[in-house]
């Protein structure tokens, strides 16, 4: 499959517990970390609450937008995890056990523990492609352009290496972190110029307090690491003129 | 004003650095969590670039869609600081110089260090109401129901106590936790009847590994404290049947 110049995905956070505040989402972070290094972009992220409604339609104008959707939490047994019988809904396809999700939690379980709680976890959307889950038994799911993973972050985390073949992502997408001892107002002009004579290359500035004191981090990203090093060329040769500390971060 | 039964917000959060995953969010927790105190439910929340275009369609929508729009992020002095700008395009209101928030940055700075950089900081939409910061100076902007705070974590915290006054919510959302030493599955049909039975209340179920064990935080949430109540002694009925541990978390 040829590559695309810049393969865009979206997040969709399905979780009243995210919603509430109670729990803060990691799972963007992991997700986009791992996703940036095959090459895709996250365009955009969504939290939603557990409303079937909702999901359905979110879940058809992001599929229908983005290149790949990842939707995080709300495939567990209990009454609140809808996701899977609302992307079949969204897809409209048949929500029914999954014949091979069945058997690997059947092995999974001991004997005669494999109860209707845990049946619900091989309920999904009809032809599903499974996605592999080695801490936990329990698969995701992925259906055309959208993968489905648990919300617990360490078993998201898990589950990604099943998903590395099945991605077509652009090239990779590099960054470079300069971490200062100063305020953003001290470098705010200096830094405009160089995004200026860079419209290609994206630069971020963000304060920091660290350790008791401030500091600023500038990220330079692009797909292209000669354009990074060149930015960098120019940021470090203001930094120098205005005898700013460079640190690290 | 009469308090509406339900008060929806949604938080828009605008940063490159979230969408890359270098930078975790945790304002969506922080305001939910006082919003939800002061009656006000955080119905969705998203995502999405320093890019202008998006911001200003992306408000729209969603000022149009909540009673409540929270922004963060991008109202500091760098280039990729457009926030105060893109709610200004979208309101279809002039971007110019506020004079109360040039007079407190102003005074904030010493004599000849309130440079061009931190007089961006100044510039908003045309009448913004100012959201004053006790922290670094910079104040945030409210523009009708749209509210524009900083993304620095502790600045934007600090700044909330100044808003209690100028959104009205309905009644606190209030919430009860239950945390078991247990696994989903085995609760999971006992929990969906207490649900069915009780549903205008929100009940959630929350896995977590905690100093090595698994154990089950079951979250009940609604604004009547008696219904609250009503479940809890639903739920303990069938944990103790169970014979199952009540855990601290």
């Amino acid at each position: 499959m040829s590559k695309k110049a810049k393969v865009n995905a979206s997040i969709l956070i399905i979780g009243n517990e995210i919603l509430s505040g109670r729990t803060k989402d990691t799972n963007t972070s992991t997700l986009a970390i791992w996703l940036n290094s095959i090459g895709v972009n996250v365009a955009e992220v969504r939290v939603i609450p557990d409303a079937e409604d909702i999901i359905v339609d979110t879940l058809n104008l992001l599929r229908s937008t983005y290149d790949y959707v990842f939707t995080t939490g709300g495939i567990g047994p209990t009454h609140d995890d809808i996701t899977a019988k609302s992307v079949s809904k969204a897809f409209g396809i048949k929500y029914e056990i999954h014949k091979e999700a069945f058997k690997i939690l059947e092995a999974y379980y001991q004997p005669g523990e494999f109860n209707e709680g845990r049946q619900k976890m091989a309920w999904m959307p009809e032809n599903a492609k499974l996605i592999l889950n080695p801490t936990s038994g329990a698969p995701g799911f992925n259906v055309e352009n959208v993968f489905s993973l648990p919300g617990v972050p360490s078993i998201l985390k898990s589950m990604l290496g099943c998903l590395t073949n099945r991605i077509v992502g652009g090239k990779p997408i590099k960054s470079l972190t300069i971490s200062l001892r100063t305020v953003e107002s001290e470098i705010a002009n200096s830094l405009t110029k160089v995004q200026n004579n860079n419209t290609d290359v994206e630069i971020g500035s963000y304060p920091f307090f660290h350790a008791g004191k401030l500091g600023v981090s500038i990220v330079i990203r692009s797909e292209d690491q000669n354009k990074i090093d060149d930015c960098n060329s120019q940021i470090l040769k203001f930094i120098n003129e205005k005898k700013i500390e460079v640190v690290d971060r």
